[in-house]
């Protein structure tokens, strides 16, 4: 029998980390449904120390998903670790993943302490974490730049105080597959404990290999788990992709000879959804959930596909989830039907009052759009009139005209809290004209970062256009999306959803990498 | 001293086959002598015989490239090759670069041909192509999944017959690291004439692993070419990313030992014009060349690289060729100025009348935005008005309205060859109604494949919105790039800009991977 590679899922924590992927509770709830339908063995929620947003998602995550593990985020002290223990308090599965700097460079530059003191705090964090959850991984930050005599030492500690799972991060992004999965060989080899533990991987993709270090940590090191995030996301150059290392294991049996629980038909979903929530685009390139990832271009490729699929083809576009666009429902179709749907998509919601605000923005957007697909939907949902979260400005109305020659103007009214506010701008495009509109009345003097705009469905001008835009105002960065078929009307929603995440005061610690 | 190893650029052939990545000559020009800056070993120029556009592009890079070698690749037979050499005849230094199918697969179900026959073709075609050039690469396609006994026997003979390169195409991007290394390695050993030629690696990210493989390929098999295009473009999900090579490369000095002609500074410049030029978006998290690539979130992050930059930065932003936006020009600024910052940001004007077009491009621009950034300065001059490439198509006047309650409406005139044409439509938003008053004079029939936008600069709501349509129309897509402040105006100008691309007759038989 093959052995099992535990699929450690950390979009919600590092991919988080991002600068403008912070998410707010309800959406980090509905990424973390989707991780539980695409089968992930372990959920890292967050970091509950590290705000009392963070802890609230994290405890909201406990509280409804029952088939994976899910875990918290702690700094090796007692106060990270309580807090850690009691947002899971609800789970069905808990973990508790406590970690701290070893490297030298971290230890005296960042840390400020000795090893002797790092190695005595590794090892109180992980005595008290046993004793709050039966499930503890510890993670030596900078494993891989750590001095492996120390890390030895580290790690035979806190396998004796009970660790249940050994994470060595590359943190930096600095390793090579072939040195990294010979690190990870010699420490189990050379400490004598390292039976007692699941070893684990953690690479970000600084120099584009995290995926192949991750298997060569798996197949060269004994590693069995791996630390990843949906469509790659993380820091600088992200984490490791989820879905790469998922789908090279199973096309490469022959060579890794692994299960992986993985339903690898959710992978797509959970892309666009990533995607969507984040604002972060997926580039056409990007392996398996690329929109190009299985297109054929030229004619030699063509022609062999149509020969034989496997001349060009390793994986099947539907085995991870491609379909294509299907008109599901249109402005005929009624309550039920759309319920229906909405549970064929695996979204659930909380309540009939969210149901029928989600079928009230079906309806509206059925009368300005023939076919509704199933990304629509996807987008409608997330919608924040749908998810009746806290949404302090909205769109009223928006009115704007451009002509050559002349200057853009918009005139646009929205709420704030329970005020009408009206007020009107030109500027160098309806967009901005219409943006300043709104700036001159709410004077954030939040500084637009990034302004971009997807199509949500193709084949067809009738598309809704979904706009990011990301804003940063004294050190925090937020990203706002809106969706709407007038692009300049989604660019308005999109920028006061933006101010409405600014408006919420979600400070936070972060963490490490 | 250390080895050196060649970079061999394939963007302009192997990353055109993207769907919608394929570029007019002069684009083409443009993006060759970017990388000839970026001081690439060898520019893969197009595929001559495929067609006269590509023909004529490989042409032009031949005749003004002078430090990097210019290829062309050609199928194993004459009439390729000779068109090849017949392409790279002005070229300073030339490579003909030929391949045919070795794997079982191919062989069978494509080329329908025994092994002795693609034997024989293989060895014919290498001694016609050193005949017409003394710099010869020969490709056995799918390479990885080919026979090892037969493909010995291939490679021996091409090498015997004068190849002085050969690559190992992972063609479907199946590959693991490790195994790759090997497959490579073994060749080298089995093969009595290996040491007569250069090996090189080419590898595909199907699976997220190409530029691990690609650098197996190099430590553990010993070649010392790799192949690569500016942001991994390439079918599906693309190939070996250029700057993730070259910066893993230089990164890891201490591990691969080898030298790298680059010029890293280069390399942002680069990705952004093929980006631009393409309209494949590169995702933030894109090592090396992603928006984010070298940003830090988190509290603990930003932290210690405030005390220790290394703590958390394995390379530095400035080294591969981020700088902070520079405001360089406004509307004050005179023509030397803009010709001036031209030669600093190394793009080359054919003609002063090329100059005279963009400096009132600019002018235009400057009086709708207060500061023009390098950027603004990089669209415009992809802008067709100023590159003077055949254009059917042009933008004269745009007029469009929209109203929270009533259907946006747009009235456009455009010019279609020398006549006038009139249009209005109303439609889901006003880039909808813009795009559909066009077509109902134009009629194409184009399926639109992808609408989006990204903000050119970033800092301002001035900012420029440069929009990508790629439309699909019998079997063809062609990307069309427009830039504005005005998203709308942008719209239709991307629009009539993909519509010039179909107008455009570049049929053309397209290649391996």
């Amino acid at each position: 029998m093959s052995d099992k590679l535990i699929i450690f899922d950390t979009t919600l924590r590092d991919g988080e980390q991002s600068p403008g992927a912070s998410m707010t509770r309800e959406e980090k709830l509905r990424i973390a449904r989707q991780l539980e339908r695409l089968r992930v063995d372990v959920i890292e929620a967050g970091f509950a120390a590290s705000s009392n947003g963070d802890f609230a998602a994290v405890k909201a995550i406990a509280d409804v998903i029952k088939e994976s593990t899910v875990c918290s985020l702690a700094r090796a002290n007692d106060r990270d670790i309580a807090r850690a223990a009691e947002a899971l308090q609800g789970a069905a599965r808990a973990r508790i993943h406590t970690f701290i700097a070893t490297s030298a460079l971290h230890m005296e530059k960042k840390l400020r302490m000795t090893p002797e003191q790092v190695l005595e705090q590794a090892k109180q964090a992980v005595r008290f974490a046993r004793n709050a959850c039966a499930d503890v991984e510890f993670s030596p930050e900078d494993g891989y730049r750590s001095d492996p005599d120390f890390l030895c030492r580290v790690l035979e500690t806190v396998i004796a105080e009970g660790a249940t799972t050994i994470n060595v991060p590359d943190t930096v992004g600095y390793a090579v597959p072939e040195l990294y999965g010979e690190f990870i060989r010699r420490l189990r080899e050379r400490i004598p404990n390292s039976d007692k533990a699941v070893w684990s991987v953690h690479c970000h993709n600084d120099l584009g290999m995290a995926v192949a270090n991750s298997l060569a940590g798996v197949k060269i090191g004994g590693a069995r788990q791996v630390e990843c995030t949906i469509n790659g996301l993380g820091e600088r150059a992200g984490n490791t992709s989820l879905e790469e290392v998922v789908m090279a294991v199973k096309t490469r049996r022959d060579y890794f000879d692994l299960d992986v629980g993985i339903d690898a038909a959710q992978i797509v979903p959970a892309s666009r959804m990533v995607s969507q929530t984040t604002g972060f685009v997926v580039q056409p390139n990007k392996a398996v959930v690329g929109a190009n990832a299985f297109a054929h271009a030229s004619g030699i490729h063509q022609d062999g596909v149509l020969k034989a699929r496997d001349t060009y083809e390793i994986m099947r576009a539907e085995d991870v989830g491609w379909s294509a666009n299907k008109i599901v429902l249109g402005k005929l179709s009624g309550r039920n039907a759309f319920k229906q749907r909405l549970q064929e998509l695996g979204i659930e919601m909380e309540s009939e009052a969210e149901i029928n605000a989600a079928f009230a923005r079906f309806k509206d957007l059925a009368d300005r759009k023939s076919e509704i697909f199933d990304e629509d939907i996807i987008a409608l949902v997330g919608d924040e009139s749908v998810t009746g979260e806290v949404e302090h400005y909205r769109l009223l109305s928006l009115s704007q005209r451009s002509e050559t020659g002349e200057r853009p103007h918009a005139q646009v009214a929205f709420a704030a809290g329970t005020k009408e506010l009206h007020a009107e701008s030109d500027g160098n495009g309806p967009v901005d004209a219409s943006l300043k509109a709104i700036e001159s009345q709410v004077k954030s003097g939040a500084e637009l970062m990034l302004y971009s705009v997807n199509a949500i469905t193709s084949g067809s001008t009738e598309s809704q256009g979904e706009v990011t835009v990301r804003l940063q105002h004294s050190g925090r960065v937020v990203n706002g999306v809106g969706a709407d078929p007038d692009i300049v009307v989604a660019s308005a929603k999109a920028y006061l959803s933006a101010l409405n995440k600014l408006h919420s005061n979600a400070e936070r610690v972060a963490a490490q990498g």
